[in-house]
């Protein structure tokens, strides 16, 4: 099997290499047989791709080549492709998946962020528990103004989501002893959750909520998921967590609860639009902590992850199992 | 046995209500025969103070009411004393400890913050692992910067003091996988510890110390523990968190650390004074993040959890025993 890694030309944080390949390799023996090669430029792509079946690349790269409208050309310059590994969990930017043929297959990488995501995530809990949103703005004020803050143990966690970025969450918030509630695409029991509720129960759910983290996927089915009225839904001093995406909430209705001290305070790595620009209230909104979209990427472990996981989904391709990160065109995700 | 409870005046956020005492009382039936008083006022001292034998109450009333050289007004006042139990954890405040009398025993109120404490400082050390410091400053800016971070699994951790705050940090920082390194009084083991070397020994573990955690009580042995020579020991980008108290550390050697880059991150509770000044240069110095000494104390717990202790240590005097909280004026705390 002829595997063919393209490193976005210009990458220095993430680029996959030689030496990473063979760690990976050494934790899996049976996957010594493999083929692989590297580039990072067009002719390297050109040549390897003429005999590759599976490509690993990244999310703006399969943009880039197989984006709508240039299927014909695309398959011409891959013409074995069976596979496409996208080395990010998220794959929204590239949905809807019209453009992707119907012999090829699409993994994302869903599992490689999960130790950091569950780390960040229940920081951003302490952080909220302790106020340290509010105490970063006393510190630009200069001004000590003691505040007393309470355990999460004993509170109620609803999240949202539980693929392995909530469901990593999950798993740390019982080990303070939180009562976690989970929601997902369907009502599935889940190890680390007291109990799960399908999405379309969520209103349920909501008013019984210390505190709510998001982790879901952006689809057309959670898009603006927690839009004014469902904020309202929360209890006074509910506080909030955003590590899934910007698109999953009404930003200027989250905003306004803030404001308005319905919220508790929020802490969010994603915003609407990314970069946000420095005229924008969010930078602003009282009671908000804003991270630059970097809760679950690890440059120290990513690479690693991402090819123990590709390692996993082909060897359950060769033992004719489904690939567990296949994209689902349908579901989205 | 006559037990009196000296509320302060004035004193809103902790005071011991009789409801906590009869909660306190339900957890610990053997405790029902105790006689209790309450009172915030001087007539009420005076009153009960004539018959109980034991006296709970804050550190400041005990310095008011026994401070240096009013020894024999104080033993008139309460004939009967045997014990002081101070509902706080770190009573440096009242050493030297020549005011106390020979036949009076005063209990701390160690363990208490235990919980709430182990919570802070794993906060700390994910708020410094995520760069949470750095990001607060980008948000004043508003400057969408992203920096990658890394996960504390595997990361070296130097935890100073293994009482309850310490050890409540150390047994966190395994649940996160990290190599917990303990220093205290003397090298005996701790269960949450990889290994523990003595206070003396501190010069050697120093260089290896990815985090620093400072969690020992105030004493003449800790007073200005680490210097300037010793976070030059530290590696460049060390990360160290102070919940202590702000002698532990030459304030100013930090700030120098963290301004000449040699640290790579600070999160301090305590500070040199309290409350810091508007125009102390702490405000200002990058990436340092500052909570205004709130990181143990939680209002909605704290008073059950010192009546617990309170009755613990009356259990062990009943059965003959050392009263675990009693305070070695030779040791300092």
């Amino acid at each position: 099997m002829r595997i063919h890694v393209q490193n976005p030309a210009g990458e220095t944080v993430f680029p996959i290499t030689s030496a990473q390949w063979q760690a990976a390799v050494a934790r899996a023996p049976d996957m010594a047989d493999l083929q692989v090669s590297f580039a990072h430029d067009e002719a390297g792509y050109a040549a390897a791709m003429q005999e590759a079946t599976l490509l690993v690349t990244w999310t703006r790269e399969v943009l880039a080549r197989f984006g709508q409208g240039q299927l014909k050309a695309s398959r011409a310059a891959a013409p074995k492709l069976q596979t496409i590994f996208c080395t990010s969990a998220g794959l929204d930017r590239l949905a809807p998946f019209a453009w992707l043929p119907d012999d090829v297959a699409l993994l994302n990488n869903r599992g490689a962020h999960a130790n950091k995501a569950g780390e960040f995530g229940i920081m951003a809990l302490l952080m909220l528990a302790n106020h340290i949103p509010y105490f970063a703005e006393r510190q630009r004020e200069a001004r000590w103004a003691p505040r007393f803050a309470s355990v999460l143990a004993g509170r109620r966690l609803v999240v949202v989501g539980l693929g392995s970025l909530g469901g990593a969450v999950a798993a740390r918030a019982k080990q303070f002893g939180m009562t976690v509630t989970g929601v997902r695409h369907t009502a599935a029991p889940h190890e680390s959750c007291d109990r799960v509720v399908a999405q379309s129960d969520i209103d349920s759910v909501l008013p019984e909520a210390d505190y709510l983290l998001l982790a879901c996927p952006l689809t057309p089915q959670t898009r603006g998921l927690m839009d004014a009225r469902r904020f309202a839904l929360l209890p006074r001093g509910a506080r909030v967590v955003n590590m899934g995406r910007g698109g999953l909430w009404d930003q200027e209705a989250m905003a306004d609860a803030l404001e308005a001290g319905h919220l508790g305070g929020v802490v969010t790595d994603v915003t609407t639009p990314e970069p946000l620009p420095a005229e924008h209230r969010l930078w602003r909104t009282p009671g908000l902590f804003i991270t630059p979209h970097m809760s679950s990427d690890d440059p120290e472990t990513y690479n690693d992850n991402s090819l123990d996981i590709l390692f996993a989904n082909l060897r359950a391709a060769r033992a004719g199992k489904a690939m567990p990160n296949r994209v689902l065109p349908e579901k989205g995700y």
